[in-house]
């Protein structure tokens, strides 16, 4: 049965099929939005062009087309970037984990959706999804990238990342089952990525199609591949890339973006250790202004992706809205595991999605929890100024 | 179905009913056996006490008559002694590691296997054969207790640690399936006991009972019952326990022990941190002689359990082999996890059983492992003076 078989079966004719000129648009729009995370692009990139080489079809639907009581799951990558440079994906291990997990359920999985905006997590979930036959759902439950399992409107919406499934390149197999416990599921699973040597490969939030409506971020992977197009429009044009970006945010979701800042990296501070370094990339980063913001300073809080960001000490953005840093030239996002000294970026703020505002969305994955003193204010409120300047 | 009834099915006609006073003797045996390790004895028995309690017969059988093709795993507990002191278990919570294993697995549990001797673990396996009405077999993977899952002779002869199951009493599951790797297993397990709180329950080393036959250690809990015996009957007649241990194991196993040592903890020296500290009990324990051995010291490393033992400066027993510290006067084992300074005791020195001092064995559980720079040396060898002065 192939995916299209599956998709007369529900019924849906409108569906966009991912050839490789939509991977490479939809894996740049993904890393642009994964907010300085995410991981590699190419080594998502490289896994989905051997599906579709293989001849293999990836099709993604609208969440709002699908059946409500299909079950559905994240196929994604779980651990240390820098580790996952170095021991490339294996179709077969995520392959396993999705195997144990039909068995761990007694069921049968109907289609995938991404964990995260991110290069290698959006990916992921459409290669997954070649592989197997199945749809992926035009979704994700981040609305960027962040470091922790748990950090999803999935699981501040109650649906959890429960059984997860963990698998390494050695078929290694770790069920975890912490029922509606998403600390736990998130803990375990981490602990299991360092015994696995840094990376695993997971099978997670397993729901039914009515959750998926009602708890993701919709339509996220199509916001996504608009930003890349434009992207890959504005480097054919010689245009100013973050100007495209910003037109495409208005043109999919109807909201201003923020162009806040220009300038070079002049100071990486990282920290190792401590509670909250769980073989994450942490720390501070300084930036000088150049051009118009020439005399500004830009300090930027990171826990894998950016955080917060403080123009001259004034707050400007905080988690969950998003922080993206992008090459000004290419429009290249800028990511905290390969930025360096001497890096020239534009920085761009995006409201998060309502899914993400939510009073438990902020406890979750507001500022607090990772451990900075001060609460959240939508960045919308802490740029109104820039705005009205704009005027 | 009782427990009865599968022994008619297996046409075993010849068996131990365990009833409160055995289950007393065996605990008190297997603790003494467990090297200063192995945890509270109280908290297997009282387990153990309420299964009976219940109405529930427990039963013990010989591995040597158990059918070739049944399936056996070891439930027990996983994580620090001392966190068990405060959070004694519930048997739901290895009904629900079983019960996960089963489906894992796809098969019935039809034996029960204490994974080593010790307080805990001896009669956890006892109080879960009761719970489910399948008999325990006269058997342990350890022979004494160790700190690490894969400190077995089971692992050390191909029988594997995986796949484990993993629970505690929120109902947290994990399955961890490690297939050959049981150092990842124990790596995966004590990380997953560590998330949990400290304390975890396990269901491991599912076999057949060939395995059972073939890599065991065969008919310890027999042994550790005459030797519980042995100290209970000494204590009524007021006679030497250390004399009745000694009595006990060469009526048993066929070998001499050896008492080597009286004296007087003057000196714990516990480390915390490193590599191999994974929240273990760890250190050096210094004892001065008394009585017939005033004027020599005594010299003990320990991780968990006690491991190497040198009296002045000259080695007198190495890991695996078995060293036991007991009250002088009432023959109670003294632990690692409670010892105090001034305690008095009796040091016992016991050979190994074979199937613990293979190559592989000595790999897996000898000093080295451990990060002593010594190698392994048979007891009798250590103490061959002793025994020509003796006689």
């Amino acid at each position: 049965m192939s995916v299209y078989d599956i998709l007369k079966d529900w019924g849906i004719t409108n569906y966009q099929v991912i050839d490789k000129k939509a991977i490479e648009e939809i894996t740049l729009g993904a890393s642009i939005l994964a907010t300085g995370g995410g991981g590699d692009p190419e080594i998502g990139l490289l896994w989905a062009y051997k599906v579709l080489e293989e001849g293999k079809d990836i099709v993604m639907i609208d969440p709002m087309d699908i059946p409500d009581d299909i079950l559905v799951a994240s196929p994604a990558c779980l651990g240390a970037a820098l580790v996952l440079t170095e021991k490339p994906p294996n179709e077969e291990v995520l392959n396993k984990a999705i195997e144990t997990l039909e068995t761990y359920m007694g069921k049968k999985l109907q289609a995938t959706i991404p964990l995260e905006c991110g290069g290698v997590n959006s990916t992921v979930a459409y290669a997954v999804a070649g592989e197997l036959g199945l749809p992926v759902i035009d979704v994700d439950g981040m609305n960027r990238a962040f470091p922790e399992l748990q950090m999803t409107s999935w699981a501040t919406s109650g649906v959890h990342a429960s059984p997860t499934v963990s698998t390494d390149d050695r078929m290694n197999t770790t069920v975890i089952d912490t029922q509606d416990d998403d600390l736990m599921a998130e803990s375990i699973a981490r602990k299991v990525a360092m015994s696995y040597g840094g990376i695993s490969w997971v099978a997670t939030y397993t729901m039914t199609g009515a959750d998926v409506k009602r708890t993701s971020i919709l339509n996220s992977q199509s916001i996504a591949w608009d930003v890349g197009k434009a992207v890959l429009e504005a480097r054919k044009g010689h245009n100013d890339p973050v100007e495209q970006i910003l037109e495409s945010i208005k043109n999919t979701r109807n909201i201003e973006g923020y162009r806040v800042f220009n300038g070079k990296i002049t100071d990486i501070q990282r920290e190792f250790g401590g509670e909250m370094n769980k073989g994450f990339s942490l720390g501070k980063v300084i930036m000088e202004g150049i051009g118009d913001y020439k005399g500004q300073t830009a300090e930027l809080d990171f826990q894998n992706e950016w955080l917060n960001l403080r123009v001259d000490n004034e707050l400007k953005c905080v988690t969950p809205d998003l922080i993206a840093i992008v090459d000004i030239e290419t429009g290249e996002p800028i990511r905290t595991d390969i930025m360096r000294y001497g890096y020239r970026g534009s920085i761009i703020l995006i409201s998060a999605h309502e899914r993400m505002r939510t009073e438990k969305g902020l406890e979750a994955f507001g500022p607090r929890y990772f451990g900075y003193d001060f609460d959240y204010v939508p960045v919308e409120k802490l740029n109104e100024k820039q705005k009205q300047e704009a005027k």
